[in-house]
């Protein structure tokens, strides 16, 4: 076995921005319950990943792992993230991300299982909408794809795939009563998509409680 | 009387997990105005519990004392919770757990405030129902017994004994106007059930309210 | 002008216990842009009272000033909150009574607003209920009277005074629109009645909204 | 080029205070997603205000700039926040007003979609009414215009300039989809203003979601 093409510096730097992410993410309530996983592009073939199950508010750099493009776990003996594949899969789509964020809100679960199988949830009218990338006004329209939920990764990785190869414009996607994906060129750019995307399930529930 | 079986060490150790457990859970709002009382299994025979009536968010270690598993206080004057019974009663039904949390928030007092009297809360189709152990799939059923409220703690004891006798695979239960009782292995087992019980009843009342 | 009859390490105490309170109740939200104002009585015939218009998360203890029972400063020349006399009829009524808090959260507001005119807020079958002094069940009935709001606060006064000599047993009232006051034996028994007071207050809005 | 009328202890002041003010504001969740922008007049022709895009939780005093009442960007290359003219105008309407803040938040939000265009959105009966200048009732009508959001900022600000000519004595305004602003004689004046604001578009939802 080669050395792996990465720079150990990299890899320390990229388990620092996912701890500090953990312990804000945590904070607000969208990573409970040892839920959620995140992750950073190291090199060209390898990503820094979250190993399985552990707590996202009290992370240490000793819980983050290296893995390649496969999920094949380098250098590291423990497990990565059974959600590993749908990570990999966006560092191949999109050659500009740097971090991809899964996180677990109150509110992404429950926007996503109010929404039908098949339909994808649309937002308009936001000016929070120009906090992703290449968006200048409120005035087009959001689309979030939302993937009935599966323990069957591979499966669903490849759906992710299809659709945003289709699709390559939109900022992220909602699995059924499980959470958000998304991604960013840096870790900041990647949590600031996080923050936009809770800010609009807020607003779109307390829409409809209201009008409800 | 005869020296009891226990190690100072254990009930130390005990008493800081439970003091620290409640700057969290009342920080989280889950245990106002001194509700709630939490609990460590120590050695074979004995249980640290938190002292009757004490704000849960200002814990200090002697606001723990120790009982023996019929509940009577050891090597202390003080007045154990009025609930120790329900607490003990779970330690001599499931020989792995370590600990016990009750806490009061108040979206248990509400969930369990609309179900009517002797209905089974049921959820499904949530990611995070693998919070819980045994569980590897979102596709089960979670069952919650909702137990009428009442002042009398041997009788209520005895009724949660019989129900987990009978469903010893289920990971708590709701007293009606009053909160939930979960427990877990270790502390930190139990503190993930107590946010996984109370993300599940934000996303079930969020619904209802939209729904609504 | 003979010398007042307190002590200045009660005064100090007073004010020290109310700066905190105040870091805490602003922190909950529940005191927000200068409003609410809290108390300490002082002595037989003193309040400690905070000065009109602070910002309650950032009190020091010169926002705290002394009054009289008929609400006139003493030894200060600051002017005290315009509800002082809110207060006092409230130590007149209640010789047990140490601390008095008036908050002006959403939770408050709203459910003053909701209730008619003429009508008193009732919550019963809340375990909570047992946080207020003398009760041991949840099975009671706890009485929240709902006063109009006004600007004339004697008036006022003399309402409150009426309805808890008649109704002495019960813990708190609510101005609608403005908010919620309630006292204790000590800053801390105080405290531990807004949480419980707060806490049915988010019980039964949460409640009206499932149900609406 | 003559020398800038104003002294640098001044933009140090200002720049302080509003990196403190987005620390608070972010925190209350009223600026996420570096959304939302913060000014303070300095001397008689000058404004400090955030740079464009900026975290509001992260701010340092370099993220604070100098712009001319035109929103011209003064011994600076950095690009304004690019709602620079909706400050400038309420400083050119408002003598008086020494710090403007534009926050995001998603009560101000939802409540400005809900409301349709061409309607001001009014408020009564509200004791926190007073923490407006010039208010010492609950008793009158607090009138918030609601504005289209457009990207056309001079249009914009056109808009607004009439509007307050025409209604001096509002204290703050809605943009739809978009959020709130407000102003005040001193930063702590403008930091009341918008918790009292945020406090009412509270309140306005929980009825709503209760009366629906």
């Amino acid at each position: 076995m080669s050395t792996p093409s990465y720079d150990f510096a990299d890899v320390a730097e990229a388990a620092r921005s996912i701890v500090e992410a953990g312990r804000f993410l945590y904070q607000q309530g969208w990573s409970p319950a040892t839920s959620s996983n995140y992750s950073r592009r190291i090199g060209d073939r390898h990503v820094a990943i979250t190993v399985s199950g552990r707590h996202k508010g009290q992370l240490t750099e000793s819980d983050v792992m290296v893995v390649d493009l496969q999920g094949k776990p380098v250098q590291s003996r423990a497990k990565p993230s059974a959600e590993t594949l749908l990570h990999t899969v966006l560092y191949e789509l999109y050659p500009e991300a740097g971090a991809v964020l899964h996180t677990h809100s109150v509110k992404a679960t429950v926007l996503s299982r109010l929404t039908p199988p098949g339909q994808v949830y649309e937002v308009q009218g936001y000016e929070i909408q120009k906090a992703f990338p290449g968006i200048d006004s409120h005035e087009g329209t959001l689309r979030i794809p939302v993937f009935d939920n599966t323990q069957d990764i591979p499966a669903l990785a490849e759906q992710t795939q299809r659709w945003f190869t289709d699709n390559p414009q939109q900022p992220g996607y909602l699995i059924r009563g499980h959470g958000l994906y998304t991604w960013g060129k840096t870790m900041a750019d990647c949590l600031r998509h996080v923050e936009a995307f809770e800010f609009l399930f807020a607003c779109e529930l307390e829409t409809m409680r209201v009008q409800s």
